[in-house]
């Protein structure tokens, strides 16, 4: 099995374990750590971490409820197994699970997998695919004509979203929600800019391959290649062309 | 047919007219009216009409597209083919097709129907229903507990945001996005709240027996019925307990 049949694996292993809670009655005032989601993101990330115990022993693995196994290994195998939590709660087939492969610390391959409306994109140095066929962003280098997505406007701490909102009178349009689709949606050339804030190594990791393969392309909000441990401001653009703006409104701060 | 087997004949004929469009590629240089969404919406209220006009040639029509035939008859079905437009222009599988039947006024039968991801809810006096089985709210008598959802904090009127802002502050979470897609996932007990501004008849006409079908209620932002011509503030409540806390929050104006 090489990377790309275990990452296909990996994502199949956690459609398989998440689906069974999608859109599961639960009494509310049930306490969080009991709900239907955190059980789905502890039992799909449970089977993703089996098959890489079994398939690459000396592989690191970094998860968002499991912690981190390996994490200085040469392969990291960077884990998020429902992203998009809210989503998830509601019963909106828009969450995704999120798997990354990190070569010395550089995402090579990622997975962005909804496992109930069933798009599937995988990321890597070839190209671009959902569910096989390849994805490709679209020309979009004028950003009055862009379209604009991101999740919630209470997702940018402090005044990250005052900032955003001048990059928002900009563009053409907005559309929240989404989370981690939307950047699927971008490399499928549906979406043209996706900016967000707050995001963690493993809301991030997997997006990057998706993005790039495509033809896009993410920075962070000043336009410099995302790193691990930093802010997580994030700019995804399928027109590279629309970084330069992008920055630009985003940091013209007042 | 009866009128129950025509709304779903109705439903079915819409998919079938707007399938062909989702995630279409175009140039986003294209004006307006000849975009993919513009293209499914016609097609899939003319398929609808088409089939309306067979089988109840004296029942009125209201579309979003071709306008008012016979609007005074005693029945008249209201449609809305594509709710959800910048949705469906994102290539997110959350867009609805939303088919009311109205008896002297009052909407008897509503549908809300997402095509890609196969969710279609059903509303008659009856009861409500996902696909099929019975869809139910559930129980949330307190606010600091609801889920809330909205569309979009730009889609709200002059100062009707601000207002909406008091009552997010009293929820346990907002999620964004969704369209009509979030009024089945109330029905079906998995938001609590759902609030918005400026809808038209033909956006929450179908919405009503959903909801109500379920065990919940809707109403407008001063707590009274939802009605024809009105100015589109709407409160959508699992527990019906919701809305008097609701009303409060939304009418306690600065």
């Amino acid at each position: 099995m090489n990377d790309l049949e275990l990452a296909h694996a990996l994502a199949d292993a956690a459609g398989e374990a998440i689906r069974p809670y999608f859109r599961a009655r639960f009494d509310i005032e049930t306490k969080a750590d009991a709900s239907p989601v955190t059980a789905a993101d502890r039992a799909a990330e449970a089977a993703m971490r089996a098959l890489i115990e079994a398939h690459r022993p000396g592989d690191g693995v970094i998860g968002e409820e499991y912690g981190d196994d390996r994490p200085d290994a040469a392969q990291v195998w960077v884990l998020d197994p429902v992203d998009g939590t809210r989503a998830f709660i509601a019963g909106r087939p828009l969450f995704g699970t999120l798997i990354a492969l990190m070569d010395l610390g550089t995402p090579v391959l990622g997975v962005i997998d909804q496992c109930i409306a069933r798009d599937r994109w995988v990321g890597t140095g070839e190209g671009t695919t959902l569910n096989g066929a390849p994805a490709r962003v679209r020309s979009c280098p004028d950003m009055a004509r862009a379209y604009l997505a991101t999740t919630s406007p209470h997702a940018f701490p402090a005044d990250d979203f005052a900032t955003f909102e001048r990059l928002r009178g900009r563009a053409r349009d907005t559309l929240y929600g989404g989370d981690c689709h939307n950047y699927g949606l971008l490399a499928s050339g549906h979406l043209d800019l996706v900016v967000e804030a707050g995001l963690k190594t493993f809301d991030w990791a997997a997006l990057v391959p998706v993005v790039t393969g495509a033809g896009g392309r993410m920075t962070d909000w000043t336009g410099a290649p995302l790193r691990l441990g930093a802010e997580g401001r994030v700019i995804a653009a399928g027109d590279p062309a629309l970084i330069e703006p992008a920055v630009a409104a985003l940091g013209d701060r007042p």
